[in-house]
């Protein structure tokens, strides 16, 4: 169940069909998942349509609070293009993940791999998950790819699989918004689409659409940790529209607006980083052309994907917690699913 | 009236005495307003302890949307200091003012002025004001510096004269919070103060402490602009904390989390940008040792200070708008007041 | 006389046709000059096309050291657009520059200026000017407006009028090279110039084409300052490359290799800044189109724009020296022109 | 032999006592080496004196052109501290160097390390060497590690060892200079030092001390590749001033002026990358005093770092090359040694 499912309504726009980031045509996410004692931890990819060594989306990426380990957004902060998939998973295992991501590469794409710039994001699971063990394998990045689709899960899976959100169960979470454009006869509709591996916050701080939940639920007795917030989140965007690389940098800082709202605070130990692409216009690596046309978005109009994406995010964040499950973990660890405890108490967010 | 006259508390975190910026021992703020017909507008200054020119203050400034027209901020970035007051009056005035605050520098410190950083921050008070005659001259500039001081007004004054927030009426609000590091015997207790000018927002999205007083005030038929929204927030913020220009950098980023929270989507059109600096370890121009101590405060304690930047700037931005009368500017354009109007309909945030 | 009279070639790349930011087809160039005792300074203004206001020229600025007062670069870097003149002046005449831009641009376009975002750079020619009165009025900006044209003189005019270069008399110099792209049928020609305000540097360090000119001329016992180097050089970049403003912010970037080997070393006290704008793609302020095409360069190409940017930065600081004549200014402060002072002794850097 | 030992002198500051990075008091290199056919790589490790995990180094980095895929920079920008060693490798081997890292840091410090920042950059050795196989393995950063010490070679070695330089063979360099603040009594003696991994560069560009070196060696017939530019020069800074992280940051921006002076342009597919550190005030992880004293360098004395950066970043790519033997790599690739070829022909570049 998503935040939707319980009755819950974040902004105005009217969300994509699924109501994830795969509303975006072609776009595609896969998980694989380690449930095994204390080992409690996994990757999720984000796949653009076509292969991206290829493609070249227009990308970028924006750093909110950089305590966090990611590989990869350098070069799409200068060249404003994205050549790999994304892969979410946990702190320690960057390394192994980005190696995975290479070789997958030169799979695919053979002799043509001497350079490649694999995006791997990461939170930190260590209070879930043993994190040491760096568990996500060749085998788990090559499972997620292979199975990524159109529809997928989300809670705790994934990278997701061991992540906290205001000391409750936090995960992978995704919500959509459809845009349109232009007057009537030249009207067109998009997508905007965010995926979140959410790991972040203080449960008195939670907030759904606006309500103290978080400080209701403390005071109602809910079990939550104590331990110092290492925090993080991922944010990735995916859409249509056909934007620059300084209009998807500036959509993607409208994604602290959503964190914002739900109760964070980007604490110090935290991590915030947030990147997107669009599959409008897209390159070609073996294109010679010396000039190209692309189509731009006119500047006026983002307010519109400005207001999708704080949607979005805010909407993404409850997804990931109203779809985790409770999940036991390293040294018998607890985090506690908020879907299911509100199950049994109720809905106390419904004030409006 | 302030925010919290209203019974609206805004985060956890005690306010300082006055709850205003000027908590920070020293620092003064001063206004010149012009009311006169078509021409309602104004400036209002920041003022650190001592002549920042001899100081050089620890600063720093964040861009978060940089559609506006501030000068001062590169050389903030590169140096880390601060060596003007900080002034804040209409988009069209910044130059006027800019070289007025040269003028009273060179007055207050004679030849060794050949190079000098003003700052001047701006929002656009067209709506209300009859911008084209850049109003706002050395005297007024004068005026706010000489009668600054350690109290002042917030509201329809000074800078904000002519400004919109939500719709509604807005202007200069303030806030402030304590903050308590250190263990007992080694305690020491610090002030975090932000005042902003604040302009931005639809009616349709205000919240107050998560509440949708917007919404509820719309369908109620409050009376708003249509206008395209031109936006524009500027916080400055000052402390006592013992921080790096870099830590300062860090704390300006969660300014974003209170514009976010009241209801915030920084808009295409709009400027959101921070300033702020610290009267800890002060600087002096004339220092010739090779090598200086500085007091830095521990990177661990930063989430006191982000907390207290997110509420304060989300209290300023109410205290603005309850503090600010109804004004008639330019063209017969109105803007009403947030706190005459709920004095009439009751208060429907208090929901907790 | 410009540095290719004197027998010096800077790089490989086929020079425009009169070697000047003018030979993009359309972009004019203007200066106020003061020449009157102590005062001795100016603004020099660089004209895209049409009027920038309502094109809205894509655009990009980078701060290499920013001890500097510009204004209105923050928005360049926000929208990616140049909507005003670039004018170059003194530092503390910055205030009054930018006010002029803004009524200038009233009395062009009427009741639309409500936001308008002036561009003006400057460096600190205090040795030369008595910089206190800041003597460039509106009356100067209007004259440099109304007479800038495709071709205009170099050295020590308009706002590098009272400028230091390497100890020696700076001022404004200018430089442009051809850029040919595609191949054959398809192959299309461009253009790419650079217009420098140039006031760094101490004359040890100066180097033509790499020979230690500077490290000659001093132990020949040429007269120079020991003032502290307050530094400062501004360079605007103009091209009729099909650019996005990411792309023009990478190429303002190869500014700097220009800058480092005529031998600057970025002082602390220096401003390195770079603005720079394409005529191509014009926009169009009143465009209400959702979507637009750009034609957009080849990334693979960006190279030759790069070469050609290191090109003419380093060719225009040696255009503005021998350029400029030799200057007597305030307290009977002298600089002394570098042309005049080799035509005495002859070129020493023909070693090739 | 280096630079020196060829009558090179670059620059006016006095070189460490050993001319190398390791000049800095505690700072060690150590190099793992592969040459084993068409696998011609390494990696090379620079270690600050204590373990970094516990100390947290101040630190900074700086992306001039960011076509590279090092990982670790990002958290150094917010946080302003170091906690792993930095090690150089090749493009494709970033993820297994990192993820050996990590592992050494987790035999180090323990159950401690659920987060770890591990600094890996790289720049692209795919013509000498069979990049594809990602042959540095966590024996060979072990390896490194564990032989760093205050002496190491430079040239085609560890990291450097597929490295090419204008067209010919680069590698590890590295440069130092001794630099005097303050006043007599209270004068102290301080080093920066600069280690470079290098590979970018078209022989026509090479300058040496300004001489056009490179176009009399392709006059001359010297053999270079024609492939395109894969570019990149990674470079490491470390010193003993008492900087803050935005002191360091300005600092490594003048490496760009070393750079370009050896002929660089910074390609488009090229990476230019910095990071540095100091290894005054050191910090300790465990610190819980609220406010820690930390020495901070006068900002008007920050021009000798300035020239001392550049000096050493020119040199120490000077001593690469010069250092370099010719290598033989995989598909019979060679490249030539600079030092090799000119032990024949003799220096042509001292014109002085």
């Amino acid at each position: 169940m998503k935040a939707t499912e319980w009755g819950i309504k974040i902004g105005r726009m009217p969300q994509g069909d699924q109501n994830q980031i795969t509303d975006v045509p072609g776009v595609r996410v896969g998980h694989a998942t380690l449930k095994a004692g204390g080992r409690q931890t996994g990757v999720t990819v984000v796949l653009p349509p076509e292969n991206p060594f290829e493609v070249q989306y227009t990308a970028a990426s924006e750093v909110f609070n950089g305590f966090g380990k990611s590989i990869g957004l350098m070069q799409i902060d200068t060249l404003g293009t994205l050549e790999s998939p994304i892969a979410l998973t946990n702190t320690l295992n960057v390394g192994r993940v980005a190696d995975a991501l290479i070789q997958i590469a030169i799979d695919q794409n053979g002799n043509e791999v001497s350079t490649y710039n694999p995006v791997v994001m990461e939170c930190n699971d260590s209070y879930l998950n043993d994190i040491q063990t760096r568990s996500v394998d060749f085998q788990m990045v090559r499972e997620a790819m292979d199975t990524a689709s159109a529809r997928f899960e989300e809670g705790a899976i994934g990278g997701g699989r061991g992540m906290t959100t205001f000391g409750l169960k936090g995960g992978i979470g995704s919500a959509s918004r459809k845009i349109e454009v232009g007057e009537e006869a030249e009207s067109q509709s998009y997508v905007l689409g965010v995926l979140v591996q959410t790991n972040f916050g203080k449960l008195q701080d939670l907030r759904i659409d606006g309500y103290p939940v978080g400080e209701k639920l403390e005071n109602g007795g809910l079990k939550q940790s104590t331990e110092p917030d290492k925090g993080s989140i991922i944010v990735v965007m995916a859409t249509d529209l056909p934007l620059s690389s300084r209009q998807i940098k500036r959509i993607l800082k409208r994604s602290m607006i959503g964190i914002a709202r739900t109760g964070g605070y980007m604490g110090n130990g935290s991590g915030e980083v947030a990147v997107g692409f669009t599959t409008a216009s897209p390159g070609d690596r073996k294109n010679e052309h010396a000039v190209t046309e692309r189509d731009v978005l006119n500047e006026s109009l983002m307010d519109l994907a400005f207001r999708a994406m704080a949607e979005c995010t805010e909407e993404s964040i409850l997804n990931a917690m109203f779809s985790a499950e409770t999940v036991v973990g390293t040294e018998g660890h607890v985090r506690e699913s908020l879907g299911e405890r509100l199950g049994a108490v109720g809905s106390p967010w419904r004030w409006k």
